[in-house]
């Protein structure tokens, strides 16, 4: 089995302590969700991993061998996010050609199509770009590299919902056939709920939870039914959110259900974005 | 009751028709959402409706009077979007007290209070912000100027969950206090169902959908239930899209549902953002 581990890694910017002595595993064929608020240290993170930043300390290896300016280990990571490395005013149908000879498994064909499914104008430059369109030209790449370890920083940045919903079915499809591991650092938790396995949270440069998405879920449970009955059922309890529809209330509570539940109400499973909400909010 | 008025509104740029003889009304202290997909011509509708640009044909009025070039009668509008109106290395706390100059309702104190609920950091110069924060701080001017007809051009992009959450409570409070009339356009289409009053869905520069959300949301259901049950309940039947979840399936079909359910399936309100990509995908 490879695996990707970061330990003990830490990184500062001038004042800010952006990471602190950050402890991580990525599993091979496996889809985690990296979430934490702006500046939290997602994306530093992700760059330290794929060695386009240095750690001030720690290290990051793929088994057990170092990431860090190691070539030949590289190879086997992908990070997509908003800075381009193609040469200033190439077009994108030259940077699909450039990526194939940098990523020896990189799948042109399969790129092609979904340039046609994204309607990804080709001809255009990609610092011409819409931010929308230059997440998609980023994506596309991401899915047609072929390497065990894909890191996607905000894939779904200036896309609108049927973009959106096009790129989780057709990374799903593609996971199916044939796994391989991405790391998604988003803000759409919700949409992002459907997708990822594993669930890393960071705050302020800190991993606050690492675990299965289910455990974590199951931390907590959704009671709904008529406004007073959910009223009364959450004295006591420790509810992280409460949504109002007419005369029926929903309630976020942590913990495991009550044994009696009031007549009228009904449980259902924790919402991720709520849960996450409380984790991250506050100092 | 004051309405703003758009009738026969067309532009074009260069090749590209950008909006086709629209025609719609906005009502006082109604939340809209104006939703479309990248392109389909939303932030040219609301561009021109606040005269930052001119259209080829037909016009807008607010009560009968145009609202072009007509420097009284746009003092009830404003629109928050990405383009900064301020002069360039303006910090933040001078914009704020700039407007107050510009709109005599604007309230300082509320704007304060706002800037410390978000973090917004007031003393950095406005084009210093980040992404999120610069849509914050359009956000807060909006949300502190207390005109009758506010537009919000994504009010959340760039903003982590946290801030999404802090706003949409902000606004829906805001609103119940004091109602006025806000359109939002918006991408995050299920996080804006829970504001929305009336939809205006908007594609390739044409109205398709002008109707209150709850008539839009009840031209189709949702259906839920063990997987097998629910294929065979589809069978012959216009179903846009469709959840797997284990073993259970919903699928969201289109029209009334049949008056004998399956035993085991449970009917519930359509998705907005599901209806939505059906609407507005494909020519």
């Amino acid at each position: 089995m490879s695996r990707i581990e970061v330990k003990d890694v830490s990184k500062s910017f001038k004042d800010t302590q952006a990471l602190s002595c950050v402890n991580l595993c990525f599993e091979e064929n496996t889809i985690y969700g990296l979430l934490g608020r702006n500046g939290a240290g997602k994306s530093t993170l992700l760059n330290i991993i794929n060695n386009r930043l240095f750690a001030d300390s720690g290290r990051v290896t793929l088994d057990n061998k170092s990431l860090t300016e190691n070539t030949d280990a590289l190879s086997s990571c992908f990070l997509a996010n908003e800075s381009n490395l193609y040469p200033e005013g190439m077009k994108v149908s030259q940077a699909l050609k450039w990526s194939q000879e940098f990523y020896p498994d990189f799948d042109r064909e399969y790129a092609k199509k979904l340039c046609e499914s994204f309607k990804l104008p080709v001809k255009k430059k990609i610092k011409d770009l819409s931010t929308g369109y230059r997440s998609i030209f980023q994506n596309i790449v991401a899915l047609s590299v072929n390497v065990p370890f894909v890191f996607l920083d905000e894939p779904v940045l200036g896309l609108d919902a049927c973009h959106r919903d096009l790129f989780y079915r057709t990374l799903i499809e593609k996971y199916s056939e044939q796994p391989f591991t991405i790391v998604i650092s988003t803000h759409l938790i919700e949409e992002a709920a459907n997708l990822i396995e594993h669930v890393v949270i960071i705050k302020n440069g800190e991993i606050i939870r690492n675990e299965p998405l289910d455990t974590l879920l199951d931390s907590g449970y959704c009671i709904s039914g008529p406004g007073a009955k959910i009223d009364a059922y959450m004295e006591g309890k420790e509810v992280i959110g409460v949504d109002t529809l007419g005369g029926l209330k929903t309630a976020y509570v942590m913990g495991a259900p009550a044994s009696q539940l009031p007549s009228g109400t009904e449980v259902s499973k924790m919402d991720l974005q709520k849960l996450f909400i409380r984790l991250t909010d506050g100092a």
